[in-house]
């Protein structure tokens, strides 16, 4: 007999019913549920898990956390002994990518302005830059990474993958001092770590030739909010960012009326067939653990 | 000694002016230039040529006419006799499928909405479909249909290519009736030819499945405006047209208010870096025609 628990009913149903496995439902928030210390395999909430470190403590049996999210962030040291940590890698790789790219067209080509005279029902060209010859970096060279890159490669675009380690194929992020002020275009898709935590500074920022667009599809504390608001207001950068710092992004917060900027509220993930594509995941690892082998998108504690 | 007509100065230093090469300027407006009748490589205008048949007529010496644009149609069964008919394929076929892609997840994931949201400041998150196993259809399996192809594959699409006969990795248009209605997305990319005049009618439209999207940046005279316009009247289907039937289209046509629509002013080619690419093809085809060579992109008359 196998223990797997998950937030909800729906998510129950999805992992299905049967003998030689017990499902429990708890959403995370009060007192967990009857056979907490059975559960060994717990799916915490996507996006943000209310799982609190005194309900693990009472999971002795834990052996997997399997997270619905890319980010691991929340979960790095928290995961009891004997347990591991697994991502929720391609489950939101896809979608997180389509938007990256959306928004950097939409930027390059200033698709807005053409909303806007749309909307007043007049046809008005301008001409923009386009991605064919365009020099483009994509930080992060995982799912949604490698995704994003043969995009905009289909568009001409000459893009170089930036990883925490060289590899074929991929500049490692040391190199970034010299890789920056070629980039037309900066592409955030790496994990939220201490490594990360505000790597796109001032510093970093003004590095970029003018004109340069940001996209940040990977966490708002990758970049140092402040700064990207003076090079926006500044009108030197162009930037999308679906997720901020802080976030949600209060309506009062100046980064709303920042000019060249187009924001969407941390929808890259957590489209509508999100939770399908989760709960295969979810099966295909609980079908492996359950035979013994090894899991997949296993995170070496402390990323 | 081979003499070349272009549209503009500008263009003619592209060409670059050397010995053995007679560079005429001539915009197609008025009187053909001095040595017209010694003419045998032709560029004319993009996007469109105000060159007259009696100008034609007068180029005795004509062999090629090579086109800045993807589409020949203006041309088709214009081009005298010994002479052949180059289309500009590659010139403007990535700038286009990036405009068909983002035009195409805008509509998926409404950003839009999205777009409001930020106007007023608001960080509302709204859950939308996403491309991670939809179905697409894209006609036209040219240099546009296979950029678009890449990327939506990228992002997870099943993506089917059609073009005018069956071939490797590409359904033929005769197969459409039975493709239609398990299409989710489908993509224009396809020459504008007598064969494809409106053949998105009523009919065409009405075997898609409700909530499907047209995307259209082949030439607005393939699709039926007013077929198109009820379906969008009636928030059954969504579309993102780059081109449009008429165009430029007036700022009274009913269109402009239509639902679920985008809407862009012929913007797909064009882009400020079109010329140098363009002209970066034009220098490779007169090396071909003066080396003897086969030229690219010939268009067979009547395609």
């Amino acid at each position: 007999m196998t223990t797997i628990c998950v937030p909800s009913e729906e998510e129950a149903q999805l992992v299905g019913r049967r003998d030689g496995l017990e499902v429990l439902v708890w959403d995370g928030e009060g007192e967990p549920p009857a056979g907490v210390e059975r559960i060994e395999f717990l799916v915490p909430n996507y996006p943000a898990s209310k799982i609190s470190d005194d309900a693990l403590g009472r999971m002795g049996a834990l052996r997997v956390v399997q997270l619905l999210s890319a980010g691991v962030e929340p979960w790095l040291g928290r995961v009891p002994a004997g347990a591991v940590l697994c991502s929720g890698r391609g489950v939101h790789g896809a979608s997180t990518a389509e938007l990256a790219v959306a928004g950097a067209v939409s930027l390059l080509r200033r698709l807005p302005e053409f909303a806007a005279h749309q909307a007043e029902h007049q046809w008005v060209k301008h001409r923009t830059d386009d991605f064919d010859g365009r020099r483009v970096l994509i930080l992060g060279a995982g799912d949604i990474g490698t995704r994003v890159a043969t995009a905009l490669g289909a568009f001409g675009a000459e893009v170089t993958l930036v990883g925490r380690t060289a590899r074929a194929g991929v500049a490692a992020i040391d190199e970034l001092p010299g890789l920056l002020p070629d980039a037309q275009v900066v592409v955030l898709a790496l994990p939220a770590t201490p490594e990360t935590h505000r790597l796109v500074d001032a510093k970093f920022l003004a590095a970029l030739p003018d004109q340069a667009i940001l996209v940040n599809v990977a966490r708002g504390t990758v970049v140092d909010t402040a700064a990207l608001l003076t090079e926006l207001t500044a009108r030197r950068l162009h930037a999308f960012l679906d997720v901020t710092d802080p976030e949600p992004l209060p309506s009062d917060h100046p980064l709303w009326s920042a000019p060249n900027l187009i924001i969407t509220p941390h929808v890259g993930g957590g489209t509508l067939d999100w939770m399908r594509r989760g709960y295969r995941l979810v099966r295909e690892q609980l079908q492996r653990y359950e035979a013994g082998e090894p899991l997949q998108n296993v995170v070496a504690d402390g990323f």
